[in-house]
């Protein structure tokens, strides 16, 4: 996020913003050349790291030296060296490596959407051919879950805590649109008491049938392939996970899913939705507030809702008890209600 | 430019940096829409907005939002308001108005551009077929003679006291790559005894003699249309003005021109280039280092040089006394060598 504008007149804020795309791809570059791993393993200087990324040391030089002013890379005597977030966020053989993010964020499809972003505000929606997200978006959603896996990871801890506070016996969750499935998958690996069924479309499903195998916990781990709004979705769990997903619609499509994982759940069984809430004044906290324009960019009627938004939707559709959770510094929060 | 690393581990400084873009085409499509001048007169609402620049409301109000979180408007009460350096920058009644930057910065030839950075970086150089700035490429300077004016100004003014504090008699200028010419022609606005000559491709000069008239100087303003490299600069000139110009180029092309440009200036006279000036550690301050990255998308072999570069390159070509001048508060600095 920019930072405030300064007290005295300055163009600065506004330049600093028409010049920020080329943060984006200037780090997606950094990740595509794997520079962070290589600087972990030692090579610090230019000439060793043009060596070690295949590429021609002025362009490393002028893009390490950009990834001291973006503040992943620290520099000394022309020798550079990781900052504690590259090192654990950057560095390919980290386990909470992230890098794979920028191949999502910063796609093709995602830029040439925003590119139109006067016509969607015009239109009020995206002006591009993936704005239905009732229908299957397959090469998207394939690359949100190959890529946005490690993302998960904080909120997935938390889901956790909150499952392994489950009175005694099995306990049963249905994650819908489960994506690359890191939400349910933890929450199993975790507690050898978890059974997940995982939906969404079978080509997405993939991704997350692979992770789970990884985790181990495939025996643990179920499947419906199809649509949350006409699919099966079984009956009786303990918990539904609603994660990153109500964003696409707007509010009576939302109700309407809603009533459909109520009456998935066994009574005193809980929705759980991971979103982008931003409070009520819808422009803080910043990443939760901005997230709105991706939606309006990229769908067509999606946003990021308020809790009182979703309060109202939870309740229409059947549930009682909503309340909001906020773990410490996460962009994400919890709206949790029961049936 | 994002903020510095939380001390403890997050990757919100890196999905930030990936998702920057995001801000770029917002403000954009917020200049675009003309949304600043709208709120400026009086429509604070969404409702009201969206009828005023013709957009959804929907549109309008998420954009709204994004641009309060983006610090260019506040919000209170549902109504939207301008911050104080959106009222000046961003108000298109404004004397000061910036918006036409966005054209440029955010214009699909540099996003383009930046999407192929790690080819760039393998290359050392940019891909695209924009490179050589030794040839004309007019699309993209005639784009940048109408967007970038409003940003000369601050340091125009600096070039001003420089300029009036000469000896009495008749000034002569030469403004190097003059674009829109603003550099040049404030100085003459400032001072009657300035005489400008300005050397660009012909179209870019057709910008440049337009904002001369609008600035009463038409009569002090010669345009001598063609390269920098073979065009007969003429001579005895009391100042060449060499902005944002020597960036584009390598050192030993840059030695060739400043060679051209001593030749042309009479005994005493003073080469004054202004550009983005990079410490030596060429990783501060922010803007001015990270502008070798546009330099490395955007030609073949220019970048940000830092002062010891410039002295040597000046010294090179015959000139003495280079000095460095850092305006306060402007992202660019002054380089001035005396023949």
């Amino acid at each position: 996020m920019p930072t405030a504008a300064a007290s005295k007149p300055s163009p600065e804020l506004i330049f600093g913003s028409l010049i920020s795309y080329q943060h984006s791809f200037a780090l997606k570059a950094a990740i595509e050349l794997d520079l962070f791993t290589a600087i972990a393993e030692g090579a610090s200087d230019p000439a060793s790291l043009a060596k070690r990324v295949n590429a021609v040391e002025r362009g490393v030089r002028i893009l390490a030296d950009g990834m001291v002013v973006q503040g992943f890379l620290r520099k000394e005597n022309g020798r550079y060296s990781l900052t504690p977030d590259a090192g654990i966020f950057l560095d390919k053989r980290s386990p909470a490596y992230m890098g794979g993010m920028a191949e999502f964020l910063v796609s093709e499809e995602n830029i040439s959407n925003f590119s139109q972003f006067t016509d969607c505000v015009r239109k009020g929606g995206t002006v591009s051919n993936i704005g239905d997200n009732s229908k299957p978006v397959d090469h998207r959603w394939v690359a949100f879950a190959k890529a946005m896996g490690s993302m998960a990871a904080p909120v997935a801890g938390v889901l956790s805590q909150m499952v392994n506070a489950s009175s005694a016996g099995e306990i049963n969750v249905l994650d819908i649109a489960a994506g690359h499935g890191m939400y349910g998958i933890t929450v199993a690996r975790n507690n050898p008491r978890v059974h997940v069924t995982a939906l969404d479309w079978p080509a997405v499903l993939e991704v997350a049938k692979e992770n789970a195998q990884k985790a181990g916990v495939s025996d643990r781990y179920t499947v419906r392939p199809g649509s949350a709004f006409d699919t099966d979705l079984g009956s009786g769990y303990d918990y539904v996970f609603i994660t990153n997903f109500l964003h696409h619609f707007d509010i009576p499509t939302n109700q309407k899913l809603l009533r459909r994982f109520h009456a998935a759940l066994k009574p005193g069984g809980k929705a759980v939705t991971v979103d982008f809430v931003p409070n009520e004044d819808r422009v803080t906290p910043p990443i939760a507030a901005a997230f709105s324009m991706v939606m309006l960019i990229n769908t067509d009627a999606g946003e990021a809702f308020t809790f009182s938004e979703y309060e109202a939707m939870h309740r229409n559709a059947g549930f009682k008890n909503t309340v909001l959770q906020s773990p410490p510094d996460l962009p994400q929060r919890l709206v949790i209600a029961e049936k």
